[in-house]
């Protein structure tokens, strides 16, 4: 049970999809910040920048969030679910290019704190080909997802178990974006 | 300096504005963001909101927001700085009615993880007056800034010291609002 009355059945909008019908006016900019983050033409595939929001949510503990976007990464990966357990299991040894990793290190430091950041973790980042925008990116979306993981646990919000219960949404992300399965106007 | 070449002198645009001036696809969702959550009608005061701001801020050791959502609260609190300075010291002393005591509270667990968010709180806020949409806002305003504190100090922005210095931000928010002082367009 979610700590407030969403007015909704959890079952039916699980996640930030109960507080996002609940108030259309936060959901606006918060659907657009993550098009934008997420899904606008940019040098990071999309995969990459989802795989960036599953890792960050996972290191926060949040169930709904890290289920989501790793289906979102998933279904934007050549290799699915597979790369995506590898880099959440161990960052490390992911097969993954070394510019990904070293901005998934970036991302792991922001979710800590922004102060973790260090002059040396930006420039491996930039020595691996990273660009500042792509750089600037990574700290929004890790940022971004310390914020949404809260807004989704703080309201005490359902999580489905299971990775079914993310396909549909993937599908919906992936072919009509973020916006599309909740009303915001 | 920042972390990655902001194309601006970071003694004009300090902290937030210079990310956003770099980037303004993701400052406009931001910004309308901040607009709905810190400024727009709301049965808690403005200078209220922009405290559990200050608060979390403080939380996360944010130079630049902390000083800023302070001088934005002082300015729209009777009490001005003397009661920013209370709340921020200590929260169970400081003269705040007992409804936005629990809301600090509240604001206080999301700071440090949405899932530290317990019914107990939640219904202490509720026993004092707070309604499930201002329970719903306080979460998403500290959520919020725990992305805008990682946002500044992920990039290495400038903080100015003193409290003059963010006086003329605080006059342009409270007259103009979040997005007169950058160029999101």
């Amino acid at each position: 049970m979610a700590h407030i009355d969403l007015g909704i059945d959890e079952k039916e909008f699980p996640g930030i999809t109960g507080p996002m019908r609940y108030r259309p006016e936060t959901a606006k900019p918060l659907n657009e910040l993550a098009e934008v983050l997420l899904r606008a033409p940019n040098t990071l595939p999309a995969g990459e920048r989802e795989l960036i929001a599953a890792y960050v949510s996972g290191r926060n503990d949040c169930e709904f969030c890290c289920a989501s976007h790793s289906a979102f990464a998933a279904a934007q990966l050549d290799e699915g679910y597979d790369l995506v357990d590898q880099v959440r299991a161990d960052l490390d040894s992911a097969p993954i290019s070394a510019k990904l990793r070293a901005l998934l290190r970036i991302a792991g430091a922001v979710q800590v704190s922004g102060r973790n950041v260090t002059s040396e973790l930006v420039a491996d980042a930039r020595a691996q080909g990273a660009t500042d925008t792509e750089i600037h990116d990574t700290v929004l979306i890790a940022a971004a997802f310390c914020m949404f993981n809260r807004y989704v646990d703080g309201l005490g919000t359902f999580a489905p178990a299971g990775r079914d219960a993310y396909a549909a949404s993937a599908r919906q992300v992936v072919e009509f974006g973020y916006g599309a399965t909740v009303r915001t106007d």
